[in-house]
């Protein structure tokens, strides 16, 4: 019951001040190697319906799994650089060998929805730090495990790592 | 017809580069005396849907108008300091004397959807920059001349001053 208590405090959408310090928001890899994930405004934490905001930084190596998505998703690179890597979902039925795009500090872009998609810090000298926004959350993510899995293979990811703890205990914190 | 032609490209979706710098893209203050508006990802410049990202600059002083939206918004203070400005929307026919909000350097915060805000930068000696985060682009903002000015006399200004001149000439661009 205490570990419950604590895990829908913190979890919790009210009393979350209006104005927040992101350098105390909790920070954590989600069991994702090199990755610190921040939700600056995300709708399991803070009732957001529309729109969600992470803060994500990758060390050197580190990347997301490839993956779609049927929202839409803009990156803003606070920091660092790496490789983008790209593949149309509609060419066939798997990704096939993706597009490379270097993405550098103060560069932007957005992900055409449902197409195949992992960023990855090529730098083997920096961080990458950006700043993610999605539609239509709490996220719902297909994983692929390589550029050749089909389409239909991939396996919903939901609710996504940052989400599990939180999707789960709000509705028992609401019986 | 070459004046038409050159805000057509200006303002085109296609042709884009998918990754953008954005020291590169098209700032201006679109007639709101101290403030530099860069869209990053919007709805009239690059076909964004559900999302939509500013990168905004107010210098001391300046401040957006009171208004509301009916959209969520979430600002990411990434330089300088300022004062959030904020009335329920629920409380009487006008927004009333609103709360005030410090802001600062690396905070976040959301707007209530509907409820009167307004964001100023209140500190005389620095610049204060933010990315502003809007769901169900293009805004669409109901402006008051002061808090006391009641709801229902509040003007809709769509579209609003940066998607203006390509909002209207889209829809010649493709006659
Ligand atoms: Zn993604
Ligand atoms: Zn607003």
């Amino acid at each position: 019951l205490l570990s419950l208590t604590a895990e829908a405090s913190h979890c919790s959408i009210h009393g979350v001040p209006l104005v927040r310090n992101i350098g105390e928001l909790p920070q954590d890899n989600y069991g994702r190697p090199g990755l610190s994930h921040i939700t600056i405004a995300g709708s399991v934490l803070h009732g957001m319906k529309e729109v969600e905001v992470w803060l994500q930084t990758f060390a050197p190596g580190a990347r997301t799994p490839i993956h779609r998505h049927s929202c839409e998703e803009i990156f803003v690179v606070l920091k660092g650089s790496g490789t983008l890597y790209l593949a149309s979902k509609s060419h066939g039925k798997y990704p096939g060998e993706p597009q490379e795009f270097p993405i550098f500090t103060n560069s932007t872009f957005h992900i055409p929805v449902n197409d195949a998609h992992q960023v990855w810090n090529t730098n083997q000298n920096e961080d990458l730090q950006v700043l993610v926004v999605i539609s239509r959350p709490p996220v719902k993510v297909f994983i692929y495990e390589d550029w050749l899995m089909p389409h239909v293979a991939t396996k919903l990811k939901f609710p996504y790592y940052w989400d599990e703890q939180c999707f789960q205990t709000l509705p028992k914190d609401e019986l």
